[in-house]
């Protein structure tokens, strides 16, 4: 598997660890990673710190260059706030693990020329799928149902 | 003028006086601020604190019907990002300061059903004219130019 992806993997893995969502995030800029991160929203009651938000947050402030030069790669499916982040960037390219369990607005980063690839990664579904059976209250919380 | 928008442009002006991004926010529910905050980039080195983001931080998690049920209030047009939270949270209203000096996604929020009020509010727009007279640099980072 593309190390970025599992790299992603691995903050998924961490954050379920920690009793939170796992959702993990990377941000990839000239083949390294310059930001990584997951879901954040049990560990710190945090609203907005999804897997991406927190791997952009934790990449630290950044010239507009270089979003527009790097990768994203998330577990999930970006939603309409973490979607909406890569428009703001200008992010071109985002690696999505699986949008079985969940789809984002890839519709809507295609249509604004964000390439978006999906690579329907089994353990990425069964990351989802087993913490969303398990905890659904705090998943429909997580997307604001 | 409307309480709310002022307790947003006090937001905002307290972000001035930190040295920062004079943008303001605050979430209202049932006619109480539930959340206010304002652009935290220079004063955190955020990349995903704009002043919407860090209302909806600062308030905490809430479950999806209590932003079905709300307002927010920015002094700004809000950009991708900040729009994309409010539509994943399904936030039905929108009042803006101002957007002469930056126009975000408004097409895209009244497109997907949001009410978007346009107040064009003079103080609003001073705040940002100044601002972005004075830094244009850090004005072009922190919407990804």
């Amino acid at each position: 598997m593309d190390i970025f992806m599992r790299a992603a993997i691995e903050e998924a893995e961490l954050g379920r660890e920690e009793g939170g969502i796992p959702i993990g995030s990377v941000l990839v800029h000239e083949g390294r990673i310059i930001g990584r991160g997951h879901n954040r929203r049990v560990q710190t009651g945090s609203a907005v710190l999804h897997g991406e938000m927190d791997a952009l947050e934790n990449a630290g402030r950044l010239p507009g260059r270089t979003y527009r030069e790097s990768i994203l790669y998330t577990t999930l499916s970006p939603c309409a706030m973490c979607s909406g982040a890569i428009l703001l960037y200008g992010i071109p390219r985002v690696v999505v693990g699986e949008n079985r369990t969940f789809m984002g607005e890839e519709a809507l980063l295609r249509e604004r020329g964000v390439l978006v690839e999906v690579l329907d990664d089994q353990r990425c579904i069964e990351l989802m799928r087993g913490f969303i059976a398990e905890k659904p209250d705090l998943w429909n919380e997580d997307i604001g149902r």
